[in-house]
């Protein structure tokens, strides 16, 4: 329905992504959450002055979501339909750039002795080998099955592999025994058309045996979450919007990037992206900013820090808010509570600064939210609301 | 996408339920709900320290559900999808046992006087009278068409019927003219497979009449609610959790049983019940704990005595939460409001008694539960959260 509703216009719309935002009541800080115990002066006047309030659920009721079907959701794409493979991520997330047809997987060094996966994690070597290694198969490897191959190192004894190549599918299983002392593990085909592709991936771990056979830790490798790019309807195809997405980690970048935003630049840090977004401002009309810090601090379990990082977005947020676009969305792609140190299922608090006049007059925190006059409704749909309060969407119907 | 989720562990999440829980503002208790008047120091005493609110809505706004969708959907199936039919649950309710294949139907005895059913319910003869009617067509009336038939009283002129045999289907219309003075009626198939089953309920009628051609008033039998035992995945394959079920009443054990839940034992108060949870607990993971005396009191429109229900389920409480479960979760079926003397439509309140250190920091009732931060979900829905809450959920996506 929505595609014929439809407006185009240079109207903007802005998502301030804070990771991870949404949290519980915290019982050593007086039942706070950070959002709520933050001294965010800006955010707040915003929140009071022409903020709605709500709660947003990524994927459905009691489902903790992974940071795929969190920010699918988020720009409006069902998370239960649409998927971003776990080797996809990977790849995106070491800055790894991605083709239309490419198949993607993690990879591990391992031990391998005697046809036994000794070790899973050859072990945990440091991340300096592992570099090594990934440039001796990047000069020894460069092709199997008349497939490129693009290997790049992450940390430790992790890596990411890319294959590319015609008539690739993800339909693979892990060539991983996923634990130690078990026999060595290939990839197979989950469906007949895999074949080649099942091919190509223990072909390539074969020529790496042979190639680290004198290696005396590392002289094998494990690939898992086999995924293809997702085929997927692009951003602004979908919502006829030009959309700019601006994220210090490298894994946004990419989550964007598979959704057909475009990637200007890559900063530093928060300064430089707002640099960026007011440099870019009127070519674009969308805006997806990420914040990463709030998730980071929910995974420790630092209430402090997370406090901290809300803060400090609120320390830039005039700089973002005084550009006046049409919406301005400010929430998380799940929950990280504190107490929990990890994504959770609990809905994330949400405000939109709106230009109809109309506020709930409260501060912006979960509490507040959950009275919000935006109700508690699925992240697919905030986009609707917020192209609704960008004058972006014509009635429906006569 | 449930099942790809689920884990394995030991860690117990417990229904407690109070059939008809919910209730509405009752005018002559100062717009109070029994809940919410009810002393409940213990119930409102984990709600305050680690309990979060909301409300369930057990088929869909509006719909007033009957035990089964209420049950269906406590225990996370779509009851617009399954349904345990009218038939199975009389049987259920009369402590009958219920096999695979097995066709169940309501009954009652009536009068016919020339082809005319001149008083459906036979004058509502005693229950004396039934019973000694039901204990002539069991020992007169032991198969019919090779199917064996099983009988047993009810309260008055009413009786349950189970048809043993091969190839039964519940395809079949209501024997029963639905008003008196109207020919006798016949079941007849709505499907092209039917045609035996109609034939042994058809026959089955006949052969009653001959039995009882010389009794004054109760000389033929009407069935209607023909039903089969559902075919349902079971409640342990589905969540990945053993699941015991302790309840009072015959028909709530009943439909645990063909949910494929364990009943051990039957008690006869709420003292025998909470024993056998105790002396269970190891062995499962899941309980379901039925009390049925609050929808009794809705039922009978009696304020006061709901309340009283209420308070007798504080009063064993702490020895259910003294087990310390992963989970403990108190609501409803359903709705029996007291001024309404029947179930109804309104939502039911919630409680989650959680680990995560959250609260709403409220006590347990209808109006605290309108503002809890579970919001307003689907009963069905309510599974995951008690699954997320119990840690037996896995992330979705990466």
């Amino acid at each position: 329905m929505m595609d014929e509703l439809l407006l185009k216009n240079d109207n903007k719309v802005i998502f301030l992504i804070l990771d991870g935002l949404g949290d519980i009541p915290n019982p050593p800080f007086d039942l706070k959450t950070p959002l709520e115990a933050a001294k965010k002066p800006n955010m707040d006047g915003l929140a009071v002055q022409r903020g709605v309030l709500g709660r947003i659920i990524p994927v459905d009721v009691g489902i903790t979501p992974g940071s795929g079907p969190g920010h699918l959701s988020l720009f409006g794409y069902d998370p239960q339909v649409h998927e971003i493979g776990r080797g996809v991520l990977e790849v995106l997330g070491l800055n790894m750039k991605l083709k239309d047809g490419d198949l993607a997987a993690r990879a591990n060094f391992c031990t391998i002795k005697e046809g036994l996966v000794t070790d899973r994690r050859a072990g945990r070597i440091p991340t300096s080998e592992t570099e090594r290694l990934c440039g001796l198969i990047s000069s020894e490897i460069k092709e199997v099955e008349g497939c490129e191959v693009i290997v790049k190192p992450g940390k430790s004894h992790r890596f990411a592999v890319i294959f590319r190549g015609k008539d690739l599918t993800d339909r693979l299983t892990d060539a991983d025994p996923h634990k130690d002392n078990k026999p060595l593990t290939y990839t197979s085909a989950k469906a007949p058309e895999a074949g080649f592709s099942a091919r190509v991936v223990n072909s390539f771990m074969e020529r790496v045996m042979v190639l680290l056979k004198a290696e005396p830790v590392a002289n094998g490798a494990l690939l898992r979450g086999f995924s293809l790019k997702p085929d997927i309807t692009p951003f602004t195809e979908k919502f006829a919007m030009k959309a700019l997405a601006i994220a210090t980690y490298p894994m946004y970048r990419g989550i964007a990037k598979v959704l057909g935003m475009d990637v200007r630049d890559e900063p530093a840090n928060y300064d430089e992206a707002v640099s960026i977004l007011k440099k870019n401002y009127n070519d674009y009309q969308f805006f997806f900013f990420h914040v990463k810090e709030t998730d980071l601090a929910g995974e420790d379990g630092n209430f402090e820090e997370k406090v901290q990082a809300i803060e400090n977005v609120d320390r830039f947020l005039p700089e973002i808010a005084g550009l006046d676009p049409h919406t301005l969305v400010i929430t998380g792609d799940h929950s990280t509570p504190c107490p929990l140190k990890g994504h959770s299922w609990h809905p994330v608090p949400a405000l939109i600064v709106t230009k109809t006049g109309e506020t709930d007059g409260r501060a912006f925190h979960e509490k507040n939210c959950l009275a919000g006059s935006v109700g508690t409704i699925y992240s697919k749909d905030l986009m609707s609301l917020a192209l609704a309060h960008g004058g972006r969407l014509d009635k429906y119907g006569a």
